[in-house]
């Protein structure tokens, strides 16, 4: 595509561009962070008005079982599993992905103990989320029984590092930051094979790659809904657990949600049979009933076409970065490769975060991401060939003007 | 109080009447249920609607910063705390009351085994609302470290339990089924006296009745905002830590919204100063954005006067039903006594639960709790002296008639 027009043309011949009319989208904005904040659905300001006004206003204590609410985490969670290779009842949608992580982490590290005490290593990445790494570093304070994290990185590549001293490996499918994709299949394939237990985080992968839980054979997954799902700002997270674990699973976080009779309110723990003891509190019925919009619209998608509509955009905005910003000291930092690549698009700039900021005064929102890091998601849902190149016409013009070059856009305010 | 007219003149001189406007309560209900889910505040459906339109759709990811999504935690956090005796910075609002009393009670075992290694009990009491149980059941499994769960009863009081193996005391400050209040400064008191720290669960205590937290000398709090605090659904709840504790507590829930510095990326997991460190993964910002609904009426009150009128409600319900129901099996659960008793009253009846079926046919919206126990909660914001004897007619019609004994009110489903 070398012309505006053939941008327009082909979003004409796209699919999915149907879908885009079932979210509410600002006007003037080039939203290019759906890989962090997913967009509104049209649907959810009536589905909240309905819960709120109805569920909550009128229906008070008795929607627990009228409107389903104690349901919600495994209804839900059967509604997303079915886009994730999961089967019915293997999946909830509950607490945050940290919270998941703790839980999955504990439940891997028990069997491990019970298979193979020996081990005590927990294997991540150094360029993996941070969150993943602290709840590690969190679990293994909180333990005190010897076990260590080690960190793949360049210097320790992933066929090194999974010795037999790794009770479990915690990997991001897709990489925050770089966009970087593992081969789900192929790296829990040898993670087994060194004895090791799988866990995947998710968050930038579902909905935005096709995901084959069991399929891939993997043990543990976690993530959440609140990215390319489109749940809602902080919407609950999500836990999977493989069925060959789930009768003898545990996990510490035994609230009474997770109670095999809840409301016998009896004294001992028992966890309930299958996917209710991953549970624990009580959950935010609001933004939990808000997650069900996002999943209609993944729901009317082909995941297929999804995956093809990334593919294409990402090479389009890479190809068209390169050529109309040639001579800036842009670095792409996301793999060229369809097989290792998810659906965000990265580059380095030396002055990322003013030229990121400067975009954002333009319409055009990606992120920022510690080290110099521009981070573009691209959303097939609501995002098109002509938005990749208009983003990439202002993203020349910031540059070409130096736009970014201003007092204002280097203060560094938190920004996610 | 012995006519209608009586209650409808208490109604008229209540200075709390007024606020009853703030909610949208259901037409034909008595509503005896906000101990366990607290009204709408009519404020609540146009703060939804702009968090979903404005924030969510238009905002996007601009607003973890423009709409102060990321301060709502201890934003609101200082907003409730100053109800319940605790200072700006020592209180948020996140997660779920099972987390909040996991990461109090990790950090309450490490201070103790740093300063009283040998201490292995945490005592509670068998009456306790069961999550608190299971939070302490899966942490001993988890630790492997030879604690155990000691529970008082009627057969071990108190003064006997609390002795020198006790490390922490996990209790609620107001009991979820009977009403019984505990004193917590005294409490507190003995506790330390003993040489252990004191966890209180102020789920039925919050906004409930007075609490002064630093008055008490209490060491950890936690507690929900979706039952006296009408936060909406499973809204999230709350962990406080006294100030002595602040800054060398640990909690394993590590997540990166406890960071010092969460958009540093970094590897390693440095505990942000103060509050902060007590968060741990993404909240769920449209339910935690309707905390502050309720939070406004409740600042809206005079919390002596919510006490006063608790306690007359109370002492008024206890009264009505003792004389009107007379001759009915019923059984006082809840102390007479106002020093011991929260903002609920109990009753046994053999057939509890189908009574209380009957009751909700008829729109008085109670809850049952094994074994036999009805129970009322009394809500002085939006309930009135005249709801109470209304309420009372139709229990004593309910009971008179036998209404409840009938097939339809024996189907168990799952209640709260």
């Amino acid at each position: 595509m070398n012309t505006r027009d053939d941008c327009v043309n082909a979003d004409r011949q796209d699919p999915l561009a149907p879908l885009k009319d079932r979210f509410d989208l600002p006007p003037g904005v080039l939203y290019m962070d759906g890989n962090s904040l997913g967009v509104l659905p049209k649907a959810a300001a009536a589905r909240a008005a309905a819960v709120i006004g109805q569920e909550w206003g009128t229906g008070l204590i008795r929607s627990w079982n009228t409107a389903g609410w104690f349901e919600l985490p495994a209804r839900l969670g059967d509604k997303l599993g079915s886009l994730l290779g999961a089967r019915e009842g293997e999946l909830v949608i509950t607490d945050t992905t940290s919270l998941n992580i703790f839980k999955a982490l504990a439940a891997a590290l028990r069997i491990q103990q019970q298979k193979q005490p020996a081990r005590r290593v927990i294997l991540s990445e150094r360029d993996n989320f941070p969150t993943d790494l602290y709840m590690i570093q969190g679990m293994i304070d909180l333990l005190q029984q010897g076990y260590e994290m080690r960190l793949i990185d360049d210097a320790l590549p992933l066929e090194d590092a999974l010795d037999d001293s790794v009770a479990v490996m915690l990997l991001s499918h897709v990489n925050y930051r770089s966009g970087q994709m593992h081969d789900m299949a192929a790296v829990t394939a040898l993670a087994h094979e060194r004895g090791a237990l799988a866990i995947w985080d998710l968050a930038h992968a579902a909905g935005a790659v096709p995901v084959d839980l069991n399929g891939a054979d993997a043990d543990f997954a976690v993530g959440c809904t609140y990215k390319y799902l489109n749940g809602g700002p902080g919407s609950p997270a999500f836990i999977w657990v493989a069925p060959r674990h789930t009768q003898d699973f545990w996990q510490p976080l035994s609230g009474w949600w997770g109670h095999t009779r809840p409301f016998d309110m009896a004294v001992a723990y028992e966890p309930a049979g299958g996917i209710r003891r991953y549970l624990c509190g009580t959950q935010p019925i609001v933004s939990l009933s808000l997650v069900e919009c996002g999943l209609d619209v993944a729901h009317a998608a082909d995941m297929a076409e999804v995956r093809k509509k990334s593919l294409a955009l990402g090479d389009l905005f890479i190809a068209l970065v390169e050529q109309r910003c040639a001579g800036h000291p842009l670095t792409l930092v996301t793999p060229r490769n369809h097989g290792e690549r998810g659906s965000h698009v990265s580059f380095r700039h030396p002055n990322g975060f003013e030229v990121m900021q400067a975009l954002i005064a333009r319409g055009v929102i990606g992120d920022y991401r510690e080290p110099e890091v521009l981070r573009f998601g691209l959303t097939p849902l609501y995002f098109g060939y002509a938005d990749v190149w208009d983003a990439v016409d202002i993203l020349k013009g910031v540059l070409d003007s130096r736009a970014w070059d201003k007092p204002e856009f280097r203060h560094r305010a938190a920004v996610t």
